[in-house]
């Protein structure tokens, strides 16, 4: 299979999903053992309920005491977490179930076991974005225990002298005050590119690994291991001088991004356009920090979630105009909603559906509901106005899957006086190409959707983590087959999704020819400095180098190797 | 979009899923309205709770015993969905939450309608072809209510002298006994080409269109209408003289059919094997009987969806061993556990998963429990030993996606001497032909899947059947570049879904390079009488047309054209 250890002599590989690029050479560190669950404590008399609900309710408050302590301690985002989990610790619901449980005979920690398995049923029914709040909920449940028991308290160890950390999964609680100094990577045997555990590695920029597998737990604690968050690899055969040498390595690479300076283009000048992707206001401000040549997909659903009733077009209006006022001369691409599947928003969805990624979701909401999409294009048109003359604001629509769809959505947009595209996301439009890029001014590709399509493959199951990999050949001779097209109808081809951060991979996708890449603000500059280092040719050798890679690893191998020889 | 009314002068045409062919020019019949559930009830006091209760107790008996005088008028399959039908009726679960709601003081309507809601809601969580049956519950309420408020029973109405049957959706109980020299066709709101409106339409042999949509509605009880199933339309502005000719020719076509005789080929020779698909020993005697040429797909899973332990090697050579036996000579497709998604098993299968679809299926089941698969290996190995000298056993695994896959499983199965392939039914593997292909004796494209992937739809969605429509031309470009690469590498391409079983997709799909193509025993004389009116290279100008269309009914109009077009 792709995921697979290697044994070579002494030492080992695990190979897992690399979510953020770095190197680190330290000790491993298993993050400390959950408590053991009892899976039976009846017989607590009814004299002696009361108080066992106040042992209870003690180590509770001992439990958040100490998480909003070290809440105090932390900032921003940190804080945040910990004091949300101390909130769950506190929760009256849960609290409630305990003492129901208790009231019953049970002892305190089997009471706290049942009202937390009942809790985490409710949230995986719930799905979505619900069930992956269930990792909290245990967490929650293991400290309180383990405070019953009179145990330390499980979670992040403390830590001495540098450490990778290694979790089976990581609880917000666990990775909110990582001691960056100390923590020098995380892996971990389970979660997926868009888990928690990614998400913080990637707002700490600390070097990370997902979806590991159960052979990381052949690695013990105090084994030197060498991480390699872009190729995902976890090794214990490296010698201390070649990983001292690859961290050095890394850090001239970090100082030369450091320095890069758009706009972006390649060592022979071949002009690249570098955006950001953003899903509000805020996050275009901080986009308009960084060397980005303007928004490359704004995700407007991310605005509504919560909503309970559609905004008016002057609100819709009103929360675009903030995302245009950021780049108020440069390109703007905005995406219509995409709700549906794992971001449902409660006035646009259907009922429940059996598979929500393969469900009506993206365009198709519009197609009995055309009122929908034809207000937010209004929105979109009002908001547009106050631009600069000439400021281009392109609007596309997700999850176009056919030709009709797309002269359908064109037709909207341009009675709007409104650029129109789509993304390419449906394997079927990317096949499609030749005859629905005419429709168009321009397409995005969206490697995320684009690859969990290609490979059947759900993007947040983590034990799918080694198919949904945008360096599979298949997606990128999608996107090679979709940019041959655009250059034949003159029609630009952007990428938006995680594949354009890599900085690796963005030379390939521009080697395949596509003309912009979006990506987070934080990986413009990466992505901006690797694209300075090779000429367009360089880029299209590798892309040739990847679309006929046996599969992802060796694709993503044979790139890097490329790119190593150039360098020397 | 793809499906759309046309309104051309007085008539209409609407446009649905055809999923079984043939014409039909009669009054349409609105099958009679359901009852309009009361959406309150309270009131009934404490004394008269036993009255009221019983009150429902008769009327739930009659309408069972209605439904058992029917079954025991009925045959077979019919009499055995009615019994089902009565059975829910008489159900004590059901009966005790009436129970439990009248006693709180609801009447019987308004307890039926509450307790129903109740199981309608437990199956819809679980899902799957649990929530399939719904519509048999909303049934049986209806029924029930229509009887305790003194109604004519809801349902199918006595028709007089011919009809089309329009309906929202069929119940069980309707289509058990229809009366088949009177109603000449069904054409549904909604449904999709596996609901149980296509199962037993496609068993009585009747035209059916579903998934039609909500303009459906505008064709009132009584209009003349003409139904085309293998275009899925029903038009009413057509002249009697001209549907009068049509069904003529549509005639003559079925007495084509039924003097064709195997082995099949093209008018100029060109051989096609034709082989069926089934479920079970039973299922393959049957295809005996038909001019099938062996086997092209034994789904294997569905003999163990029941089981909850898994069988011995010896108990599952027995199982394989009885299809193998109805075709002791000839080849013979059997496929490896596809468990997962709605195919759940229950010693194979995984915990919950958001999209069951995108998830951990078919081969990849194996992942992380080789012995599972080499175990059913062993046990094919073990039942082919009994069968006649050379006689081609192949085998082949569902859901590969990557070259390591493939050649991981062909490993295995050569170990054991059998001949190796794999179903292309995920886009990355026929995107990555060839890379997989060499490293396999045989393919066979999954159609069903395929489509689903990707067009993004899910195959059971009634709301995006205009998407899972073989006759896209994304999917029949993924078949055409599948076959080239099968021409390159000498390897044989089948196609095993239900676009086999279309005479004239059957006809594109030889023209794309199929060596051989597979269907339900019923399909095979239709395709085989179709490739014998036409050349390879009209076969080879029709695939031409086909992925040169601009959708899935363009498609499928242009090659009936030009099919109409040699009949002249």
């Amino acid at each position: 299979m792709d995921n697979f250890t290697t044994s070579t002599g002494a030492g080992k590989t695990v190979i897992g999903t690399g979510v953020v690029s770095g190197v680190a050479y330290a000790e491993a560190v298993w993050i400390r053992p959950r408590p053991e669950l009892p899976s039976s404590g009846q017989g607590v008399s009814p004299d002696q309920q009361v108080a066992e609900f106040e042992r209870f309710q003690e180590a509770a408050s001992n439990v958040s005491g100490r998480l909003e302590t070290r809440a105090a301690g932390a900032e921003g985002n940190a804080a945040e977490v910990l004091n949300a989990t101390a909130g769950m610790v506190k929760d009256r619901g849960w609290h409630k179930a305990v003492k129901k449980n208790i009231n019953s005979g049970q002892n305190a920690e089997f009471a706290v076991v049942g009202a937390t398995d009942k809790f985490v049923a409710m949230f995986e029914a719930a799905g979505g974005l619900m069930a992956e709040r269930t990792t909290d909920l245990k967490d929650v449940r293991d400290r309180v225990i383990a405070e019953l028991r009179g145990e330390p308290e499980p979670g992040l160890p403390n830590v001495k002298g540098e450490a990778v950390l290694f979790a089976d999964d990581l609880a917000p609680a666990d990775t909110a005050t990582l001691d960056r100094t100390r923590i020098k990577a995380l892996v971990t045997e389970l979660g997926g590119p868009t888990s928690h555990t990614a998400i913080i590695a990637r707002q700490l920029d600390i070097p990370c690994i997902v979806a590991a597998g159960s052979s990381l737990r052949d690695i013990e604690s105090g084994t030197k291991v060498f991480v390699d968050g872009a190729l995902g690899t976890v090794s214990t055969d490296i010698e201390e001088t070649v990983a001292r040498e690859k961290i050095e390595e890394y850090a001239m690479i970090a100082e030369r991004i450091a320095q890069w300076r758009g706009p972006a283009q390649t060592k022979d000048g071949k002009k690249v356009q570098l955006l950001a992707n953003v899903a509000d206001g805020n996050a275009a401000r901080i986009a308009a920090d960084t060397e980005a040549d303007g928004i490359g997909l704004y995700r407007t659903e991310m605005s509504f979630l919560s909503a309970t009733e559609e905004p008016t077009i002057e609100e819709q209006a009103k929360i675009y105009g903030r995302v245009f006022s950021a780049f108020p001369s440069s390109k703007v691409v905005i995406r219509t909603l995409d709700a549906g599947s794992d971001k449902p928003i409660s006035y646009a969805n259907m009922e429940h559906e059996d598979n929500p990624a393969l469900g009506v979701r993206g365009l198709r909401i519009a197609r009995d509901n055309e009122a929908l999409l034809t207000r937010q294009l209004d929105a979109i048109a009002q908001a547009a106005e106050n631009r600069e003359d000439d400021a281009p604001t392109w609007v596309m629509a997700p999850m176009v899957a056919t030709t009709t769809e797309a002269r359908w959505f064109a037709n909207l947009c341009r009675e709007r006086n409104l650029t129109a595209g789509a993304m390419i996301e449906v394997p079927a439009a990317a096949l499609m190409a030749d005859m629905i890029m005419p429709e168009l001014d321009f397409v995005s590709i969206g490697t995320n959707d684009l690859t969990q399509y290609t490979m059947a493959a759900d993007r947040l199951s983590s034990q799918l983590a080694y198919l949904t990999d945008p360096w599979q050949p298949a997606v990128l001779r999608l996107v090679k087959h979709t940019c041959e097209v655009g250059i034949r109808h003159n029609v630009p081809v952007g990428v938006c999704g995680e594949a354009a951060a890599d900085p690796a991979l963005a030379a390939v996708l521009v080697g395949l020819g596509v003309t912009s890449l979006s990506c987070a603000s934080t990986a413009i500059a990466g992505v901006g400095s690797q694209l300075s280092l090779v000429t367009e040719e360089q880029c299209q050798q590798l892309a040739e180098i990847a679309v006929k890679s046996v599969g992802a690893n060796a694709a993503r191998e044979a790139v890097r190797d490329y790119l190593a020889q150039l360098d020397q």
